[in-house]
């Protein structure tokens, strides 16, 4: 199969979750110069999913290109803005990630960290289907929320 | 006034302070090539001290380089340390810079984001006296010692 080749069908139902609507949303606002114009939900979102035939194309050591780099801040924005629409907090993402592809993800919640993730192998950043990045989003929406809850004094302060 | 010319006097009963001690240990971890070798005290924080004389021979836009950017990091890792001291608990900076020198530092210890600073014109990082920076850590430390106090559970999560 031919990495150029879509994976991801028009028809596929998880293009119609909330957080796929979310994603396209991020990846359209990091695209400054319209790239995107006039292209398919399916054929924006397709780059986020990296099957097993894609991965073995992609080194195992190298170094995030900007193009990957802008697909990893959409996606935590993207966390972020539906932490935000579930909470009705603010919630703010922050990235470090260092040339070689490592770092951490946060997601602040008023003076709480709600999401924090170590990041490796970011030049090979994706997930093994729609369903598989909808599903490991919303658990960590679901776990932020859990958080914010838990500890609401100090996510509203 | 020359910049070159050292501003912090070798008697300055500022350098036994505990922060001063900390920062100098952060400075000299960072010191990758070994240029603190022999330097006294002084000598090794007088670049954190920006006087008005030094200040305006800096021009107001600038891109941070290297070493302005490493001085930044040990003053938030000596922060971090310093808190790490006080209340028993692991504190992580996280820093994020853009090449033109805005930015943010934040200071968690658990989930708890103790200390969050906007950084703006970093090129011109630096305090007018080893005194108030001091003064001003120990603001920064004190209020991170609260807000643990405050939301103790987040902290310790």
């Amino acid at each position: 199969m031919s990495v150029a080749e879509l994976v991801v069908e028009e028809t596929d139902p998880y293009l119609e979750e909330d957080f796929v609507g979310e994603m396209l949303k991020q990846l359209r606002a990091l695209d400054a110069y319209d790239t995107y114009e006039g292209w398919s939900k399916a054929k924006i979102v397709d780059p986020l999913v990296l099957t097993k035939a894609r991965k073995q194309e992609i080194p195992v050591i190298g170094d995030p290109d900007e193009i990957t780099l802008s697909r990893v801040k959409a996606y935590y924005n993207a966390i972020a803005t539906s932490i935000e629409k579930d909470c009705g907090l603010m919630a703010v993402p922050m990235i470090n990630i260092t040339h070689e592809g490592f770092g951490r993800a946060l997601v602040m919640v008023g003076k709480l960290v709600v999401v924090d993730k170590t990041l490796r192998d970011i030049h090979r950043f994706g997930f093994p289907s729609l369903k598989k990045m909808c599903e490991q989003s919303d658990k960590l929406i679901e776990k932020a929320k859990g958080l914010i809850e838990k500890y609401n004094e100090a996510a509203n302060d």
